[in-house]
This record gives structure tokens, sequence and C-alpha cells, in this order.
């Protein structure tokens, strides 16, 4: 029986690790649950997986869990309670499913406390990448990726040494706009860009996959995930999102690993990880899909993806403020505040205007990315006052 | 540095692993060589490889090598030079490229002598897999499969245990006459025959290729190199011929192998495994292809295919007669006597005309191979005087 704490369960990947636990009575065990503000659907999920420990993002929405219980200890507001879910005794695998940095703190101490990682949020690496792998070197926990594409690395290397890796292939859908030219994109609405071709995700990662930010953000996260150099990562556009990722060997070879797009499929990967489990989804059938394309990406038209690799190559501290100027232009592009191509201006504005400093610790990182809200935040408003 | 024993060696498979000794001095070393009659090609490959065992099919064409410089019992003719050169002492790993079955015995007495084999012959496996995989187990040695769908599954299993497994998808060209109806395959010349669409290959396996038979020996070669059941292995149609293979997991997910179309990849592997070597061909650009095709296989145009099911299915003795029978009508074929739907028909009689005898030794599979040629042969003959 493999227990399981979930950072995230009412988010889109939180809820679909609570089916694949359905899917396993047998098997896996809901110990520790924490969310952010959505009571209700949490107040289900504690009710339905009885976790000995959960968190919310504040007392006052704690309160309003009703028929909770569980003693008072067993129920964390904040940080503080991400951190308590994270590090609870009983839990073998965290599944970090938050979205943003908020969890940063709480990887950091379940790797501290010995427990497997299972890792859906990028921010965590794109930050703290150096901090948080080392962490896990030293402590020897495993850091498995949920990303559907560093799922399919992972299962692509299965062991291989990193001797053997020439190349990384992370496939992109290329989004809603794959295709369009710079033009077109200027008048792209909120609507337009919440609409992805294949998979079905939370906003925020939904307008990165439409900037291609998602890649670029995925770029990073699998240089730290597997050591692998910026030059030795490739994108390549693959709209029908079913070949997740590749790996190419030393000879040429490359290794694929496809499936349906669903997340069920890498969030069970990584709790059942070293074992392989039945999974209960209808498999890939390629003759019905009939064909499957690939494309180079459009960096013109999507200067994001080139943004990101720039950061990844001159770090440490500028893929914090990709980051955070993302996170920035993304929220005020779905405000309707900001036009969708002024999203790469704003991060490109903002990491022209950082001057490097010490990104060794959390703290550092963190000031880091304060500054660069702070400072993107600021050129994004002047942007909006012109839209 | 590996030693390495070519039986076969003037072939399409012989001379490709050649040209990987030559491209691996450091590495690699021709210890033993032998062919069948192609006495120009062979002496040339002696004097550049300097092997320390030569064979030939007849004493007379060993004695046509000049300035050959091997004492006499390092030069053997017919059979037992097939057996001498698998298993002579230098040897560490055997390649059968052999074709057809003459290398039956040579393959299971370097088993025996504890040689790792890489192998690139069907026949080996389609008449003899118990025994040739019994005898690999039991002397712990590997079987390596150079085919490169074997190959490929071998490289996406990469250890994995069995019960991870659920299905093998071994890919097929579709052959020069992929969506022909019957009709047009009636008027099929050897010559269009011979034209194979992505790979350049000897004429028996073209000619298989474009009946489907050489995916359905490929079909009962993966039961016994994995021991995977036939109705676990599918068959899908890909014109590209860049995924190699592929293997479904139990969670449904999909390992695939993909690599340019050239043998000197898998021979390579199989060369070098458990290592893997940097490989000097040019790498697979995915976005230049542009997109790979999948289709279900035309079992009504293309019987052959089916029939391999069925032999595998009702063995043990009845792949050795589809074997048999197809070898004898694609000769035919080949020498413009038979046409080429009847191809299908031969090896059919055939089947349906064999009764059940035992098939636990290598005389007793040598005895229902007689007897399927020569019924097939009986067979082919009535329906050549059709023509």
């Amino acid at each position: 029986m493999k227990r399981i704490a979930i950072l995230g369960s009412t988010g889109s990947i939180g809820r679909s690790a609570l089916s694949v636990v359905e899917a396993h009575p047998d098997r896996l065990q809901v110990v520790g649950l924490a969310a952010r503000a959505n009571v209700q659907l949490f107040a289900d999920q504690v009710a339905r997986f009885r976790p000995a420990i959960v968190s919310l993002a504040t007392q006052e929405a704690l309160d309003g869990l009703s028929n909770l219980r569980l003693p008072a200890a067993a129920r964390v507001p904040g940080p503080e309670g991400l951190v308590a879910v994270a590090t609870c005794p009983d839990a073998d695998v965290v599944l970090c499913a938050t979205s943003g940095t908020a969890a940063l703190e709480a990887v950091l101490a379940a790797i501290e406390a010995g427990k497997t990682i299972a890792l859906a949020n990028k921010e965590v690496l794109v930050m703290a990448g150096a901090i948080v792998t080392e962490a896990a070197r030293r402590r020897r926990v495993p850091l498995l990726p949920v990303d559907s594409e560093h799922n399919a690395i992972h299962q692509c290397l299965h062991g291989r040494p990193s001797e053997e890796v020439r190349r990384l292939i992370l496939t992109a859908s290329g989004g809603p706009f794959r295709g369009h030219s710079s033009e077109a994109l200027e008048a792209v609405i909120p609507e337009d860009a919440l609409r992805h071709p294949t998979w079905r995700m939370g906003p925020k990662i939904t307008i990165d996959s439409a900037t291609l930010m998602n890649k670029g953000l995925e770029v990073i996260e699998a240089h730290w995930l597997f050591g692998v150099a910026a030059r030795q990562i490739d994108v390549v556009i693959h709209p029908q999102s079913v070949v997740h990722s590749m790996v190419e060997l030393t000879d040429g070879s490359i290794i694929a690993q496809l499936g349906v797009t669903d997340m069920r499929l890498p969030i069970q990967y990584a709790f059942s990880y070293p074992e392989r489990w039945v999974a209960p989804l209808p498999p890939l059938d390629l003759t019905r899909l009939g064909r499957l394309d690939f494309l180079l990406p459009d960096h013109d038209s999507f200067p994001c993806l080139r943004l990101a690799y720039r950061a990844l190559e001159n770090g440490p501290g500028l893929p914090v403020v990709l980051n955070a100027a993302n996170e920035i232009a993304v929220a005020s592009f779905l405000a309707g505040r900001l036009a969708f191509t002024a999203i790469p201006r704003v991060i490109e504005e903002t990491m022209n205007a950082y001057e490097p400093r010490p990104a060794g610790s959390l703290q550092e990182v963190r000031a880091i990315d304060a500054w660069a809200r702070e400072y993107s935040q600021g050129f994004a408003r002047r942007l909006e006052l012109n839209i």
C-alpha cells in the first residue's frame, strides 16, 4: 500500500490523482490533502478519502469544512499547512500539483523528510532547480515527473546512463494558434487562448501552451530533471499530442513514449513506480488516429520559447525572472488588460532589466522573484494603458 | 575488443556488419567469416579483415580464394565450415546473417559454445524457435535480434519484465503493393515486387515484404524472442518505416523505437550491447519527414500474414511448413513461373495438407521441412502449368 499526500488536490491534476487512487483502492491510500480555497470540493474529497491531515490557504477556509472529524493539529492553514501535509509521517509519496511557487518550501521539506516526490509543478524546478535536485540527490529521494513530457522522457530513459543520451526531444501540441502569424496573434482574446486543442488543463498552463512558454518552462525543467544541457534539448511541434516526448541516443536511435492524452497515465506511473499497473483507460489506437505530424516550432510568432532557452543558458537567476514575469503577464492577459503578443514583451523587457545576483538559496530566489514581479508589473501596466 | 564471427558475410546484412566493424576498429574485430559462393567479394573481405577462420559452401569455392594465408584447418567448406566459424574459440559474438535454414545447426552449435548470438535470420526461429530459445536459456546466451523490428522491441523493452508487456506492435512498410486489390496483384511481376519502398534488402526478403509474409515470419520470431503469445502481437502498416516497432505496456503506455532505415543501426546495437556506441549515421529528423502514417493491414489482399498467425497458433510443426512452402513459392515466383497471388495459395494448400507430427528435435524439424518442400513443389508445379 502506497500512502499519498497531495498538494493541490482540487486542481486539474489533483482531481485526476484522486481518480487514480480510486482506481487502485488496494494499492493507494490518501493520507494528506492540501488545497487553496475551493472549500466545497475539498470538503467532498476529505469526506471521501479521509486523510489524516489537511490544509487550505486560510484558517477561515478550513473553518468552512463542516463535519471534519480531525483534531485541530491535523488542520493546518497556509504555507505551514502545505509543509505539514508534505511531511506528514504517514506519506510515502508527495504529489506536488499546486500551481505557481507556493509549494516550493513544502517540496523541499518533503525531500528532507525522505518522501518520494511526484512533481506536476513546473515552477518548483524553474525557480529552484539546482536547490531541489541537489536536495533530492543528497537525500536519495526519487523526483518523478508527472508532466506528460518529462514523464515520457523518464519512461524512455528507463535507467539508461546519461552518456547514452544525445538529445531530449520535447513534443508540443503547438497550442490553439499554431500556424498563426504575429499579426494574427495581436487580436487574440483570453477565450480563444483557453481553448487547447488536445489537453484540458487549468487557465494559466493553457495560456502558457498558447504562447509556447509552457514548452519553454519544460525545457528548463528537463534540464534539471535529466541533467541535460539546453543545447541538447529540442522542441518539436506535434499537433496530435500522442508522442509525449522522445530521447535520442548516441547511436541515433530514438525512443519515444506514446499514449492517450490523459493525465491519469503519468500520475499513475509516478504513483506505481518502479512498478507499472494496469490502467482503466482505453488504449491508444494509432491506426484509428491514422497519422502523426511533426513540425519545427515558429520562433518568430512564439518568442517565449526562445526566451526560455536564453534564460536557461544565462541562468541561474534568469529562469526565475522569466517565470515571474510570465506569471504577471499571463494574469494581466487573462484579466483582459494585456494583448496576447505583449506577454513575451513583458518577459523580455524584465529579463533585459535584470542584473544578475546570487540565486543559491531559497531566500535569494524569492528575492529575484519579488523583484521580477514588481518590475514586470510596472512594465505591464504601462503596456496595459495602451490597449 | 569484441571479436565477431559472421555467417553470411557477402549478403546485404553481412556487408553492413563489416562496415560497422570498420567504423569501430578499436572495439570490433572480425575473427571468422562464412559465405556461400560469392568468391570474389569474399576474397576481398578476407584480405581486408584477416579472419582466423573462413568457410564457403564448397571446397571448390574455397580453392578459388587466391593468396589466402590460412592453414588448411582454417578453411572449412560446407555445413561443417559454418559450424566451425560459428564455434571458433576466438569469437565472442556470432552474427547469423545467412538466408534460409542453412545456419540452423551452426547457430545451435554457437549457442552450445557460449557465444552471444546476433540473429538476422528469421528461419532459425521460425523453424526451431523452441529448440533455439531453450538452448539459449540453458546456456545463458543472449539472443540479440538484428531484424529492425525485433531489435526495436528489444530496445523498447530494455529489460522491462514480461508482466508489464501487454502487446508487441510490429510495424510493416506495407511493401510496394500497399493499397493494391487482389485483382491488381494478379499481374505483378518479380521486377515490381523487388522494388521495396524503404529498405534495400536481398530478393527473397523483398518478395516476403511484398506479400507481408516477412511480417508473418516476424510475428513468429517475436513470439519466440520475447515469449509473447500470438494474440499479443499486432501488425500495423507504417509506410515510412521510421517507427521500427513498439511495445504497449500494461498501463496503455506505448514505447516506440525510431531511427533511419539503415541496417547498420541494429547491427551495431547487437555488437555493442549492452553498451551503446556513437554511430556514423545522420540522425533522424522527424520535422523533415513531417508525418508518420499508421494503417491496418489488408488481410484480404495479403493473406500471408493471416497464414503466419494460423501457423503460430497451431504449431509446433506448422510454422516449419509455412516457411518451407513460402521459400518454394517465392523461388518459383522469382523464376517467373508462378503468379504473385499464387504464393499464399501454395502455402495454404501445403498447410492444409500437413498432418501434425513431432517437431521437438532438429531432425524432426528437418523432416517436416523436407516434406513441406516436396509437397509445395508439387503443388506449385501444377499451378505453374496454368500461368
